[in-house]
């Protein structure tokens, strides 16, 4: 993805394993204010990212435990075979303990696992397993950029007017994105996409993240707040939604991030198109039904955060200081839009329509994990 | 109101007139952090404390609009009758520029030059209009009591689940509130409400103020993101919805904070009641339709504000500093809910069912302005 800093351009992913074999990623909590890269070396520090929202978004979280289980290999690079295996288990146990909704991450931690080989020297398994995750996180890219073209022919128009939420660009799928791939693709054909971005509270990944990406980009955009979204497309101002995707379950019902849901209602009621966008890596194949899917809550400081209940005191002695408190909150991370609200979901390699049910059975029985 | 402050407990309204004949006002910037008491003395500090939103909330706008008037003709006690109606005129128009859509604020001007008599002597009508203000304010009062009353008979069982959004309390309404006052009327017959506060973004009056004056009360409450109501309404853990007005028309269409319409459109879509409550002075004779109501656009700002783009960054050298920018932004203040998604229209001497029209009609037959 572009990145503009202090004035100039430079290229960057959201994650890479450097020459020490050591995980880089930008460090997505302090953007878009400055442009930080946040080191793991160990396992803990790979849980710690993806806990704490460093790196954040479906694929990004899979690749993210792929290379965590690389690490995990690297430091039992002199112990026995049968240690090593113990301790992947262990890092397996870890990592999948971070963040329960998004599928990418039981996934991606399979996918490396089994490519470990007892048979083999633990030098030789390291080397398997690193080059599977590298080859997992360009997967996501290459199917971000299939996703870009095959999300195009909904976006027929020049200066179509497309609404996302939270971000499922470049920084929630190592590059390009999938919700932001068809915008990034119709940009680059010169067609002049204009994209209203939900704020996303209350981590605020719409104004913070989409809208930086969309500002390196150079493509029109207005942030908008979360309540808003309502009145653009009961008057017709929208003309197509796209969001990411955490799980996709096979009746096609869609997890993802809180705020989803009522923006599927909406577009529903008023007759706009809604698509879900997302990579094989965010299918589940052994869930059925939306309501069995884990919803993540997270703390409550996340919503509190903002309104800065506790630290905003005015000292001004003429003012007179109210005891402080706090109200209990809720904070949900995300929500289940029922397959009936979707119009279709752009895979890779096709756009699934209804009934969502039949064409995600035959989408994955075309392609392999 | 109840206000608790250094842990004790003082009686307050949002807004009256002092022995000088001066506005005072809690300043609703401040809270929860402070409590400060603005004072306008002008009729320019009475616009500014409106469009600023020192206060805020339709029937208070209204009040605070009335006793900018008082202001007005008392600043021309030595004037003659006629110089006092020509510049009685001029606060009514620097007045009703103020803020659009709350149609509240048309109604209490009238209401007060309505009073006002050429024919007799500048003191005798600033007593009169002095008068009526201070009346139209305990009117508001009054009818908030009895919007609790009636409203109760929707909340018929103990613990009830009650969403609202923005705030629609005591400080909406110079005391009790309207979708409040059920709250409280509930609460004082020892129902044990429990209340899901929508922080209502961008200027978060309900996590800052509906979730302050709840914790007054000692009401049990959670403060929600916005994003968080659809899931709480489909998973039926929601019993009600209960909401203030800006305005409502003839047919029965409701202005009110943005995010109020998708509020009402997962009701319908969950069968949950989707209540509005509204005092006299918020209906509007003189329009139709909810399309022709002006919508309130506000400045980008207070959008921006949250996120603080321009004000966070990170002087640690380490770190790069991205070159700053700011997405624009779109600040819809209201948004329009359509009859057909509105159960019924607390008022406060019944409740108006469906058909709306038809019984916004009876209504205001019954009732004077």
């Amino acid at each position: 993805m572009k990145v503009k800093i202090d004035k100039k351009y430079e290229d960057y992913q959201a994650i890479w394993l450097d020459e020490q074999c050591h995980i880089n990623a930008i460090d997505q909590r302090k953007l878009p204010f400055t442009f930080e890269i946040y080191k793991a070396e160990t396992v803990q520090e790979t849980c710690y990212a993806i806990k704490e929202m460093v790196v954040r978004g479906a694929p990004l979280i899979g690749v993210t435990a792929a290379y965590g289980l690389v690490l995990a290999a690297k430091a039992n690079e002199n112990s026995s075979i049968k240690k090593m295996e113990k301790e992947l288990h262990k890092a397996e146990k870890q990592l999948l303990k971070t963040r329960p909704t998004a599928v990418d991450l039981l996934n991606a931690v399979k996918t490396i696992l089994n490519v470990f080989t007892p048979t083999k020297t633990p030098q030789e398994n390291i080397e398997t397993m690193k080059r599977k995750a590298v080859e997992l996180a360009q997967q996501i890219i290459n199917e971000c950029q299939t996703i870009g073209v095959q999300g195009l022919k909904i976006i027929p128009k020049r200066q179509c007017k497309i609404m996302t939420i939270c971000n499922a660009g470049a920084l929630a799928t190592v590059d390009i994105g999938t919700a932001l791939a068809p915008i990034r693709e119709a940009h680059k054909q010169g067609k002049k996409p204009i994209v209203y971005v939900n704020e996303t509270r209350p981590r605020m990944q719409g104004a913070r993240l989409t809208a930086w990406e969309l500002f390196n980009e150079n493509i029109q955009h207005y942030i908008i707040t979360d309540n808003t979204a309502g009145s653009l497309i009961k008057e017709k101002k929208i003309d197509i939604v796209i969001v990411g995707a955490d799980r996709i379950v096979l009746n096609g019902d869609v997890a993802n991030k809180i705020g989803t849901y009522p923006l599927s209602l909406l577009c529903k009621e008023h007759n706009i198109p809604f698509y879900v966008a997302a990579p094989r890596s965010t299918f589940d194949e052994t869930t059925k039904n939306g309501k069995d899917i884990t919803i993540e809550e997270r703390s409550s400081e996340e919503v509190a955060k903002a309104l800065s209940i506790n630290d905003k005191t005015d000292t001004n002695p003429r003012y007179r200081i109210i005891h402080h408190y706090q109200s209990p909150n809720i904070n949900i991370a995300f929500d289940i839009t029922p397959a009936k609200n979707i119009t279709g979901i752009i895979t890779p390699t096709k756009i699934i329509k209804q009934p969502l049910e039949k064409g995600i059975k035959e989408y994955l029985a075309t392609v392999k994990k």
